[in-house]
């Protein structure tokens, strides 16, 4: 058994603690490293303050395989990912020519203007990540992958580095329905399941509609005999609660 | 002056970290502290697991005038925050009579088996909070609001706690359209609103969709004099650019 390839996501922003900005990047970016065998084990959202995103890149990039930072990368004085993400690894940041040259596909060299260049502001030792929509690239530094907030943008910096990720063994997920059946009467059952079943996480998810509560159980595993065995159990569970329902 | 009333969020599941559930707390709860004057200052999602639980809640509950937190209050074996919470505030736990009576109002006695009992297990000293959809109580302890993941749920709840909350100044927020200038236009001289006007926080928001970029300057503050101030000064430098390209 390999190691698990674990992440974190840091998303940087005032907007997104305003409320005035509803995120969409967590979720994207959960179930992609879901789909490719990275483990996301912790997200955070922090304001656009120093203090706070030096703090929180050190503690999740010690943390786990994979750090992602999404937002605070563009032109204006409230962009100071960049700078934080160096200070937080310990090395120096300076223009760099290779992100200059990306911009300068985008942009006439008369109208690359100090602001414009604060976005090839890149951290010494950084690999760059490619922007196909508006050239200003993101970069990995060490185990740290700092992309745009704007999630057109975030996508398609995401689709270039994930390529050089290392990644694990994929989580394989199995749904089953209740039908109908409360929570409360199969969880005694459930708590049983998994404990025979250590192999795998299980979850049971209620959602609420007009309709009324719907229920969800998920088996989680990296082996499909495992979770196969644990479906199995959940189904023989639920199936005979439901007989002893319809004999009451 | 008086001090900010400050608050985190900490969302706890498996479910979102692995992408399956879109989380839709996080935004709705940001909004709605903003409009009642708490200032929303960090995230954090954690899964299932205790020793993650207990030491967010801990870090959070005593950085922050309140901490809320959302999911894994439910009757089956993955819902563990109550009993996390209990640990991290140093208090006992165990079936709340209050709470048992509520849960009356929905079960027959005889349904209120083990599992549903569960969901009144509350920590010793908490204030309950009543839950007018399935009736299983959040609560809050100390500065703790311990709330439910499912949306409608938690919304019903976070409106039945807010009313005994403290509350600040509310952020006054003023929206100004570039009309069109792009960010690495008006970054430079943004920053030097910003500077000029240091009550007040200024950001900077660009959107990206079929049509190009759209970039919106966003200026927030509690006192309403300076974000006035502040606004006047950002109109002014736009409008300015606009007429220094309509003049080339």
């Amino acid at each position: 058994m390999t190691a698990a390839i674990t992440a974190a996501i840091l998303v940087i922003g005032d907007e997104i603690l305003s409320g005035r900005t509803k995120d969409k990047n967590i979720g994207y970016i959960a179930e992609y490293l879901t789909n490719i065998g990275i483990d996301l084990k912790e997200v955070r959202v922090v304001p656009d303050e120093e203090a706070e995103i030096v703090t929180a890149v050190q503690a999740l990039s010690q943390r786990y395989t994979y750090l992602f930072t999404t937002g605070g990368i563009g032109p204006t004085h409230d962009d100071i990912t960049a700078d934080c993400v160096a200070k937080a690894m310990g090395v120096s940041i300076d223009h760099d020519p290779r992100a200059i040259a990306m911009m300068l596909e985008r942009y006439a060299k008369e109208d690359l203007n100090e602001a414009r260049l604060r976005m090839a502001r890149i951290p010494a030792g950084a690999d760059l990540i490619e922007n196909p929509i508006s050239k200003a690239p993101g970069f990995k530094i060490g185990n740290v992958i700092v992309m745009a907030g704007v999630p057109s943008i975030m996508q398609a910096m995401l689709d270039n580095v994930a390529k050089t990720l290392e990644t694990g063994a994929k989580m394989i997920v199995a749904n089953f329905d209740t039908g109908g059946l409360p929570e409360g009467i199969y969880a005694a059952g459930l708590g049983a399941v998994a404990i025979a079943h250590p192999g795998v996480s299980i979850g049971s998810y209620p959602s609420f509609s007009a309709g009324g509560f719907k229920n969800q159980i998920v088996v989680r595993g990296k082996v499909q005999a495992e979770v196969d065995a644990a479906l199995a159990a959940v189904s023989a569970m639920v199936t005979g609660l439901h007989a002893d329902k319809a004999a009451i």
